[in-house]
């Protein structure tokens, strides 16, 4: 026999499902502007506030790379605000027989979400993305503090990044 | 009065020239496949050889992505093949009020050709592509043995590489 629809046992459970996702992992969407993404960003690295045209170009730039280029937010399921983003933009190079490359940039954590293992969760996704794209290797940099987080996201320490600022 | 065209001295003006740049410095073109490019490549990394295809395919690939990637060669003025290469990758950040960094990736010098500067001039012809772009900085990851060779070309060490294979 079939259920009969009963509206308030399906809210109970969409609530249910949002209470064990305390955090939505998905790409950034234009809305973003509004729940705290440059806020976000600049506990990365300085980073004012962008006005909503910036915010659009830049948006409709990356987007126009496809998979080549992803960036993930992680929303508050309870606040809607913004507690987690980072991007991979992958490389098309000649070696390895015209091999792919992932980069992993700009992965931030908001300060009050931190140690929940939300950060370990993006970045498990991000690198999903590239090995889906069919990179070979995915590569980032970061100060020596982090190189522990990232150990236990999979990644080994590799080499030097050098810099040349203008 | 006028001189009187001497094509002998005219070519031998055009030799002078010939002499003084040992290596031409220009982008890669899509005759450069028969010109050692793989060949060189694979003394970087494994590189085995591209069919015309793959090379022309990947070759638009970036072709397309405008001055967002250039990849430079050093023709050999006197045998035609490449004696070096080196490629610019600029990537487009929402940080830094959406600011550009520019990527170094895969410089390479043929191993008869070192010791000569050729390397650090086309680093030097990246790195100022890059800042004409408008990038803030550019980064690039190597190994320890040659970071005297990147901080000769005006880099300094700033973090750690970390990668992680598939």
């Amino acid at each position: 026999m079939e259920q009969p629809h009963d509206p308030v046992a399906a809210e109970a459970g969409a609530g249910a499902v949002a209470a064990g996702e305390a955090y939505i992992i998905r790409p950034l969407d234009l809305a973003d502007l509004s729940k705290g993404f440059c806020e976000l960003l600049a506990q990365l690295s300085p980073s004012p506030p962008l006005s909503e045209e910036a915010f659009r170009a830049r948006f409709a730039e990356l987007a126009a790379l496809g998979a080549d280029h992803l960036v993930l937010v992680a929303e508050e399921a309870a606040t809607g605000r913004l507690a987690a983003a980072g991007a991979m933009l992958v490389e098309r190079k000649f070696i390895r027989r015209c091999g792919l490359v992932g980069h992993l940039e700009d992965v931030v954590v908001d300060a009050a979400a931190r140690g929940r293992g939300l950060g370990e969760r993006l970045v498990r996704r991000l690198v999903e993305h590239a090995r889906g794209r069919g990179c070979y290797k995915v590569i980032l940099n970061c100060t020596t503090e982090l190189k522990g987080f990232y150990a236990k996201c999979g990644f080994e320490e590799k080499n030097v990044q050098m810099g040349l600022y203008f």
